[in-house]
């Protein structure tokens, strides 16, 4: 029985032409990732599919704890087989779920396979994978170039001395690698670990972090260090979006109690956040670096699943606290101070989708095309259904030919596919606007569209 | 004209095999209904249409009011005639509304009417029904018989003595009518009922309730008298999720000063509450029950209708609080105590789906396939749309094959075909992937699915 | 390239017939829009197309903005033509936006171009319309005319002496139009326009007003005076609504001590605006006019715009509070007053639709059919996809066929086709339920059905 064809996702003709002829094989611009850089300067190799697969992908192991498998089988002791063979058990279930495409399109593209792994067909899978991997099989870059990936923007903390991202750069390798700046440790002023952070990050400087201005110094110093990397963006990871203005004054004694170990409280925190977030959208607005905002997440929202796993194991939930009034008085605020970089925007709630497009729509300007973007459907969001809520909303309230695109926000090798489900999904939906008589059959401009949203707006919007 | 045909929401070809073949002559599970249990044990029979269909129908009465009809046709003392033709007149303006389809399931399976009810129709479906009820004619068991109704829970309060339900326990009916537990009276602290109702509470336990450890004491007593006539659920309605954790101590002295009369604050209510629903938890996961938690309606906002016709009348809403930090706090709490029972969620708002799947996800584990379920869409979204937004979020963001499936929630013994109508909605959803290539045609797989959650997991999840 | 056909956006059957046989052909009522009274007076001419398309819109300058396109060309000091390529240029880029709808369907309707707009096609398009406009070419009412228009409410401030109203009144243009009573100014108690706003408003009441009771003698003088011109409908504009109550002699406090330039805090504000939305829809039902409610959009968000062009200028996005218990609350006191006129409600927030729908639900009665209304989907909502999600969420949530339908809250002459625009979308949503055997083919009930919402309805809903 096979599964995926030339034609998934593709039911109608205008959407079949759009993808063979125009979207298949556009080079991929992987702006937002969580591939290790050491991985790939390595060439990393895998020993069999369960560790390619399986062995770093929460989304897999809460489909197999939905579905009722034990922990042992998940990330316990298992053997490989035993794991990927719960995985098999599991998948045919995961009807309807991005799961059960991602990894079918990854079993056929990098492995070969074009039928439905279940239990039946469990062993020739992973025979058939296996073959394909081990040693002198496919390793990380293979799967980087099978995939026409051009250039990749890794997920990096500003304490990172960037070694990995340095020895790339002197490589001649076909993929450009370049680091993104992610300094939400530094953000996080409650957490326990920020007084211990703030000291690995000023070593990454030289300088010793024991007041608000050095702690700025310490920013100036790895802006430029990422920018000499090639880094042209920036990402913030955050539960609630901050907005509550302060004088500097007030932050820099805020911040001082903090080094001194003492407790602040929420409003503090959030009045330090947004100080912090500002000053740096300066810094990036005359970068001319792109500025990403992820928020709502629910995170380890589990005890059982953190105390045994910690971080990024499947604990983590969708948020529901409006975002509307927090985003608009951070961006009115940045706009008035001439401080607005080029922004995308993800929300993990999709409910935010309108919220996010027309507040953008109120800082568009002619310094970009799509200046403030609505950033891909994120996360819980990456799914089928999901793209399409984020392409209608976007296409209704704003101008969907100024869209950056795909990303895969993954930490995987094999997640490149992503892009392909995508654009088949982006071509399903433009064909299907010109099919319906939405849109005339003016192929001249639904190439346009499409090639700049897989490719060339990106290209143009991060200034590579 | 006929309307409801065999084919009906059935539009794809893998949809039809699906549906006729493997879901429509599956049993009935009910595990959440609010059918009296006297009215079985009596086997209540019914004058005419009226009386078996429009007498203590909310749903059809704000239907009515929405056309503009006065309430004596409704509510009022009009005759049973004039209060159908009230409704004949409004139903074909319904377009869209699941009442349309309800209403004519109904009349075609258990009065063989194929035709739309209009005004012109009216009086032949109202002969036609009145023949087939009355003296002799269908009564309550005739309709959970000719569903194929195998097992349902009602509803009950703890305070009640359940000597109905004793009195089906000794007979021999094929239909099985458990208990299911829901102390809403005991936990809404704050309403004027309280008190006398913890009179009638204590009485059916024969423990006078004067402090807190009384309460809890009458709870085991309940509980125990409920699961011995086979409870194996709880229910939990709720305006909003109180999440407000507190020391016993404390709660113990808010619930003393409540039994002396005095007023609590909003806080004080919600630690009160939020003790008691996880003490109940506690309670449940021991015995391995299920936890139902229903949230987010406005209830009784219209004054009119409450003061006229009390509760359940038509005069409640949807309402938008959000629901995540609340809710992930509780399972949070809950799991840290090991405490944490299977549980079905169940919010008014659609704008919540997304939100309960993800943090479903958090908590499942080994322990049952979809320890935490999702519930079916509830009242205001058990419609087509409510439905099919249900099964695609679900389905995206966990394992639709572990999904318990339907319930009717239902006060009429003829809301038995709503278990048809969602089956014909899960077919035409899952035939729909399959057909557009989105789920290989693998009907061994497909039936497996749609089997478990028409049927099967129900029956494993709650353990009948 | 033909864009626009007779079958546009009527894919099915028996939408083709529902649209060209019962609905293309009605008569429109606008009973909520934007055109200035001057203009019909004047039967204003325009000197060409970017004077009438472009001048005034601010949909169309956000879509510039977000293709990148430079002030210069979109408000700025570039010539016409300039102005109208680069919006040529950005139309295409539109796919899936109502903009590039609209555009055609204007395009077509007033000036006979069929294709699609583009930077290649601009000059005929230019040469086109500009040929019907200019001297003795189509003006205001020939527009307004060739729209089969019958009706319209315009939105008038308390404070205007409706000169221009009473010209037309006296008149004999067969299309009448009333003015609506929109009393912003006066609820909008903490801006700093409040005060000299109370100056202007008693001076067109010949009322100084000093204290709240001379408020309210000014509303109802107002009141009549819009009464005398055929108003027949409020309506009000709100960021947030406000649900506060308070006792008649602390709203007067609150008001006196505003006038005499004191700051309220927010609380103060609400009471005050609680107090005379309350006060003045006890008025509208007296009268039996209706009362709006549009609620929920952020205004002003980016200081560029609002500094450079001020209100109503693309800086504008969509809000996200909860509104459910603030409307349950105005609703429920009004109701128990018996001060709840006809009243039609919107939200700028599609996550709001259900909630309304059910809210509106618990106070339908025999007074009207639909006297609660959920109005037709509001700005950013006014797309195909938010549409089909108002007449889904409103056809299972309550009777469709009671609904008052479209409008086109536009300031300009050619918007009419928006009216084209929804009765497409509703053919098509009511007759793909036929053909999908969600509803008989029963034709007679599908006339009904269309007709009212198109057009009886409002007319008998708001007593025309």
């Amino acid at each position: 029985m096979e599964f995926i064809t030339e034609d998934f996702l593709l039911n109608g003709d205008t959407a079949r032409i759009l993808y063979h002829e125009m979207a298949a094989d556009l080079p991929i611009i992987d702006y937002h990732c969580h591939i290790q850089a050491s991985h790939i300067a390595e060439n990393k190799s895998f020993d069999n599919l369960t560790q390619v697969w399986l062995a770093d992908d929460h989304y897999k192991w809460t489909a197999l704890r939905w579905n009722g498998v034990v922990e042992r089988l998940i990330t316990g002791d298992a053997d490989d087989y035993e794991k990927f063979l719960a995985y098999a058990r599991t998948l045919p279930a995961c009807i309807g779920n991005p799961l059960h495409h991602w990894s079918h399109l990854e079993l056929k593209k990098y492995f070969g396979y074009h039928g439905h792994l279940t239990e039946d067909t469990a062993p020739e899978v992973w025979d058939l994978a296996n073959s394909r991997l081990g040693l002198k099989g496919l390793r990380a870059r293979d799967f980087m170039l099978q995939a026409k990936v051009e250039k990749i923007c890794t997920t990096d903390d500003p304490a990172d001395d960037l070694k990995w991202h340095k020895r790339l750069a002197e490589e001649d390798f076909f993929v450009k690698v370049y680091p993104a700046f992610r300094p939400d440790k530094a953000i996080e002023i409650t957490k326990p670990e920020f007084l211990p952070y703030l000291e690995r990050l000023g070593e990454a400087a030289g300088v010793r972090i024991d007041h608000l201005d050095s702690l700025l110094q310490v920013f100036l110093n790895r802006l430029d260090a990422f920018e000499t990397l090639g880094c042209r963006v920036s990402d913030h990871g955050l539960t609630k979006l901050p907005w509550a203005p302060a004088r500097e004054t007030e932050v820099r004694d805020i911040f001082f109690r903090r080094l001194g170990g003492e407790a602040l409280s929420d409003l503090e925190a959030e009045k330090y956040q947004t100080f912090i977030l500002s000053w740096l959208a300066k810094q990036y607005a005359r970068r001319g670096w792109v500025m990403q905002l992820h928020f709502g997440v629910l995170r380890n929202v589990s005890p059982t699943l953190y105390e045994a796993l910690g971080e990024d194991a499947g604990g983590d939930a969708m948020g529901d606290t409006p975002c509307g009034e927090k985003l608009a008085g951070l961006l009115w605020s940045l706009e008035r101070k001439r401080a607005l970089p080029k922004m995308i925007l993800y929300s993990i709630n999709p409910g935010d989708n309108a919220v996010i497009d027309t507040l953008a729509g109120c800082f568009e300007n002619g310094e970009a095309r799509g200046k403030i973007q609505h950033g891909c459907a994120w996360w819980f969001n990456d799914t089928k259904t999901g793209m399409e809520a984020h392409l209608q909303t976007l296409a209704s309230l704003s101008v969907l030919g100024s869209f950056v695109g795909m990303l895969t926000d993954s930490r995987s090798f094999l997640s490149y596919t992503r892009h392909d489900y995508f654009r088949r999904i982006l071509c399903e939906y433009i064909g299907g606007l010109a099919d319906r008589g939405e849109y005339p059959k003016d192929y001249k401009w639904m190439e346009k569209i499409i090639r700049g949203i897989c490719y060339e707006n990106a290209k143009e919007y991060f200034g590579f």
